[in-house]
């Protein structure tokens, strides 16, 4: 998995028997300051095709390397019977626009499967957003048919809650209700915040640490209520959005404004939080348990706050089960990869909006 | 299939029996004018990543179109077993190049087979171009191997000659000889000509029916032998080319030197008779029979200056083995779709470069 926050490749060995899932390692590789240059440089943006191709082929082999540096010491590489490779999103437009004459949503992800089943000898699963687009969907969220496996509860309604660039949520009613499981994009998670810290620390550091910026600097709540009234945040679910939208322009148009980079980063903080908990309010029960993953969960002064803003629900972390907050997406792709090969439809149309469910990915041979 | 000539989509429908390839119906859906230029403004140059996103959707949606719009009248679309889709290739570089610190060669084909498989309801296999550049190969040509499987005789010595955008020989030496078959482009087919065609009749025409501008024509000798003398058509083979050497780019060079244009159609017409004629006669036997297919095929003009170039060669097109010129390389695609599920590896190491043979393509489920 490599996400839209560009931190890096995070691979996840998992031990997948029956519906048990359970993770042996987990490990970010993180991307080389030109790698993530090169693929802002091709994100949702002019650029060149031949660099497109060419990244397209790097990326592959960089997975395929972070996939055997993980092996190393772990586990024999002959022995992992399928990779799920999720790719790098350049583009993801889940809402179909008119062009040339027909309705079209779209998604972009490079990285080579074949490259990364050439090198590896693995059976490799990739592109799993595409056919849920065209089946209808957003192309996103996918991991919330993997929470649904992973975290349902028989009589306790929950909330899997994920802040990577963008934050989402699946909220998963008990398996005794008759409610089904949905999810959506809650909007902003870590993107802004990240790129107004590389900017305010001239790109010394990639991320608020902890919180420590965001804690002791001032709120702007007019700023606040002005973002908050951002239509995105009343659509209906399901909704998906990204980079486009909550991403570096977004972020640059906060810097216009003129305020201290510290308040705005306190205040991008508060939109990501208030952003959720608005979500959860409105749409699972308040008492839910809401499990936490994504780099967001590092952020304590950003789960001091959801927690304040949930009085009534019990904030926890995957971690709780058996699942490293910082690998959940990874883990997901690995789940979705072996859901491909049993061949189960494993989109789930209440959180993409498809008019069905399909087989998520296609296959490259090792 | 949809090459780089942009003359639109070409759908084969094939049944293949062991080693039987009978083809059914061919049949070619020009591009609208509008998809047409929309691909030439995604290859090879400046763009934005949204475009090649809703193209590379748009474009699973016209190939969609273009498969059920074939099947009608003539089979039903539910007893299509298997469709091979090449994709529109947007970029190739064949030859490694130095990038991020990697040796990088690329290639990018868009067209989504999940619209495909999902809008038709047939398994789906794409990307066959990948895996032989991920085994050191330079992804081209493919056809080859086909051409082996379809034209190699037992003792006579055979060229298979394609002319589309680009021209590509397989030298088929007899199967009962020690020697392999091996394939390279020879350089420009098409591509040059039509481009200076379309400047020539300001749009109306894009290729010279039948040779007639070229045969009425003046050649200009000394400008041919510089192009001859590009080092292209030393290089030994295996080795590819495209439009980013022989297309638009090298049309405008022509057209800078300020002969006037029917010269320069009848001198370009020249160039791609010349460089096949030199390759078959440096690489092939003299006496060997040349069957010709694609566009080039209907250039008379064209066809009679390589008789004249290859005078103990006997010059024949695959219509002879119930092979439309036009189509002969979607049916290729489709023999290789029916390899890949039979798990045939089907990349020709001495046409492609590669360090073995790899099984070529990526599954989309139906």
């Amino acid at each position: 998995m490599s996400g839209t926050s560009l931190d890096g490749i995070d691979v996840a060995i998992v031990d997948i028997t029956g519906k048990r899932v359970k993770p042996i390692i987990t490990r970010t590789f993180p991307y080389a300051k030109a790698a993530r240059e090169a693929i802002l440089s091709v994100s949702n943006c002019m650029t060149h095709t031949a660099t497109i191709a060419r990244l397209h082929f790097l990326l592959g082999e960089l997975y395929a390397e972070a996939i055997r540096e993980a092996c190393k010491r772990v586990i024999k590489l002959e022995s992992i019977g399928l990779i799920g490779m999720h790719g790098q999103t350049i583009f993801h437009e889940g809402t179909p626009i008119e062009y040339l004459g027909h309705k079209v949503a779209s998604t972009l992800q490079i990285g080579d499967p074949a490259i990364v089943a050439e090198r590896t000898g693995i059976r490799t699963i990739s592109n799993f957003r595409e056919r849920d687009i065209a089946a209808g969907g957003k192309g996103a969220p996918l991991v919330p048919y993997v929470d649904c496996l992973l975290f349902q509860h028989a009589r306790k309604p929950r909330v899997s809650l994920n802040i990577g660039g963008i934050a989402n949520i699946t909220v998963l009613p008990p398996k005794n209700s008759r409610k089904n499981a949905f999810a959506f994009d809650t909007g902003p998670g870590n993107m802004i915040v990240d790129a107004l810290v590389r900017k305010f620390t001239d790109g010394k550091q990639t991320c608020d640490l902890n919180g420590d910026i965001a804690r002791r600097a001032k709120l702007h709540n007019q700023l606040l209520e002005g973002m908050l009234s951002d239509p995105y945040f009343d659509l209906a679910p399901p909704k998906t959005t990204g980079r486009e939208q909550f991403g570096q322009d977004f972020a640059n148009g906060l810097v216009a404004t003129g305020l201290p980079l510290e308040d705005l980063i306190a205040t991008a903080t508060e939109l990501t939080a208030r952003s959720i908990a608005l979500a959860i309010t409105k749409h699972a029960s308040p008492d839910s348990e809401v499990i936490a993953a994504g780099g967001g969960v590092h952020n304590s002064h950003l789960m001091a706050r959801l927690s304040s803003l949930l009085p009534a629900a019990r904030i926890t972390a995957t971690t709780e089960f058996g699942i490293d907050p910082d690998a959940k997406e990874a883990i997901a792709f690995a789940v979705l990869a072996h859901e491909f090969i049993r061949r189960r439809p494993a989109n789930l149309p209440a959180a993409t909006g498809a008019r069905r469910s399909v087989l998520l990915g296609r296959e490259t041979p090792r």
